[in-house]
């Protein structure tokens, strides 16, 4: 358990303690989670769409508002965004979801991007509207510049079903050679159809700077991180990337965009030790092709042992990140938690939702 | 210069030091302030609908987006954003606009409650529509009790024209004797106006509890700040209600809403010196009736020599406050700005936007 430094020096958290953690969740949606077989966040590959805001509601709600629904399959796998409240709650770290586009407006006060939208399907190359992912980036960007400060470690996560698939997309249209590494969230990862879907859409398009591959087979969410991470660094603040195989698209985005020296320093990538050791992706080679300058750490949750089965597909490749908890699981260490103190509050948290434990 | 304890004891800001402070800014917009007379915080009564909006995007963007306007009024005098926006940037502290109800939606990235509503005519009894008031102030109170912790000294600002007489008709509404003490953006404060607005609005409603009289006379704007500060307490950070005479209508709302122990210790309000040496209004009077145990301090700008006629104009009567401008200068003053910088990068920050000095 705890933190690990998998890529990058192994002092690099020094820097980030005595900073004040603050979590900020991007949502968003693409209609290429509605291709059967792309994602399994949601209970059919419609219902994909609404993930994003049921996943914030119960964030910072407790619970799901839109939906009489609790956040987990009918099997009781929950949504990541338990560890998450979890790990926000008994770590005392401030949260603020920012909608770049999320289907469902989620009914609870949250930040959005004048310019959000749902993305169109990747295969059909029609992801966003001219201008718009460019637009995307530099509000997140202000937003970033301005909602934080040099005291603050700012914790990026996101929820974007069908989000490995776009982000192959961007990284795919720039150039980087990551077919067959990025993760799924399911124990059986679907590469050819995400390869499909991806070389269909840029078919389409020919060569494309990353707004151009972002507006093609991307989405609203892996821009809006991107800009946000060069807008917080801007503001003096440090940046911990909170996701998986997806941050290759965020890194891919900010070199594209001739950003990536000026965040080098500031920002690393923290994912699950379930990403790291999934057998199925590569996120240390993403890492490599894309950005080698920039830190990858792992933050590993024991859940093994859980009392709960549907905690324990975790361990059997379901579900591995989302929704921020491997940085969340880095900070919430910074701030002094021990591991036994985060698993803890995971198994209260898990227990209040399924209505085995207390509510409160 | 520098700020000062009006109220209170004069150890207060002791425990605010070490503290992060964040600016928390809610705008909204009532119809109370299209009544000829009531407000001057536009180029026209109707105009003060869209100020609230205009005030947000200049002092996150720089500039105002929605129209091709500089937010002053033709001889120069500037929205009290401006030095909220010189002293936010000077000091490094970061910024979030949130919408409780703004007739224009801001076009910069901002937060935003599920309930937000423009406000109906207080004359006319109709501000609110039922259960709008506690739903507004329910969001908020998530809001602030998820996006602080207890490392940070949260400032909640405010922009509502009409913002006095609404405040005056929930302070009235619940019984405090404040006929005749609200302030005004004015030199000239039109007391008889707003108290007939007031009386009329209360003569259609009878008795109410704190939601009853925010429904009836109030706005969408003060029952935010009431949640947002409880919220924020609750998350264990310290609050500095940044405003003038309306500031008691937030307490008032507190007090009857039975929150107003919990806060005490945590929460102080602070305004300008323009506020408490204002002839027509008595926030002094207002703090003894409504809440004697909240401290009250005020920070002293001092524009009297200064280079613009415009920003003169403060040190005769006009503006006063809005935009938190007073909780901001306390902030700002703790991080260690002295005097003379902040007022230095207030005549920046105002040469910038006149067009006299540099640009950025």
């Amino acid at each position: 358990m705890g933190y690990e430094v998998i890529r990058g020096p192994e002092g690099v958290v020094e820097g980030l303690k005595g900073l004040s953690p603050r979590f900020a969740l991007v949502i968003g949606s693409t209609e290429t989670s509605t291709i059967p077989g792309v994602s399994i966040a949601g209970a059919s590959p419609q219902a994909t769409l609404l993930t994003p805001a049921l996943d914030s509601e119960y964030l910072i709600a407790g619970k799901v508002i839109s939906y009489d629904v609790i956040p987990m399959t009918p099997d009781g796998i929950p949504t990541p965004a338990v560890i998450s409240r979890a790990v926000i709650r008994a770590a005392g770290i401030p949260s603020l979801v920012i909608d770049a586009g999320s289907y469902l407006v989620p009914k609870i006060p949250h930040a959005a991007l004048p310019s959000r939208a749902v993305a169109g399907r990747a295969d059909e190359c029609r992801a966003l509207d001219p201008g718009r992912a460019e637009a995307i980036f530099a509000e997140a960007r202000l937003l970033g510049r301005t909602a934080f400060s040099r005291r603050d470690l700012v914790v990026v996560g996101e929820s974007i079903p069908g989000g490995t698939t776009t982000a192959l997309g961007i990284m795919a249209g720039l150039g980087y050679g990551v077919w067959g590494k990025v993760s799924s969230a399911g124990p059986s990862n679907p590469h050819e159809l995400k390869a499909r879907i991806v070389r269909e859409g840029l078919a389409k398009l020919g060569r494309g700077d990353w707004a151009g591959v972002a507006s093609c087979v991307g989405d609203p969410v892996h821009p809006a991180m991107a800009g946000l991470s060069l807008g917080a660094v801007e503001a003096g603040a440090k940046v911990v990337l909170a996701g998986g195989t997806q941050m290759g698209a965020v890194l891919a985005i900010l070199s594209n965009a001739g950003h990536i020296r000026r965040v080098r320093g500031s920002l690393i990538v923290c994912t699950t030790h379930w990403v790291v050791e999934d057998p199925s992706s590569d996120i240390v080679g993403i890492m490599e092709e894309v950005a080698p300058e920039i830190p990858l750490l792992a933050y590993s949750y024991d859940l093994r042992n859980s009392p709960y089965p549907g905690l324990r597909k975790y361990e059997e490749g379901y579900v591995k990140e989302g929704v921020g908890i491997g940085g969340l699981g880095l900070a919430a260490s910074l701030l002094g938690l021990s591991d036994e103190e985060i698993t803890k509050a995971i198994h209260e948290e898990y227990g209040r939702l399924a209505g085995i434990g207390p509510r409160d």
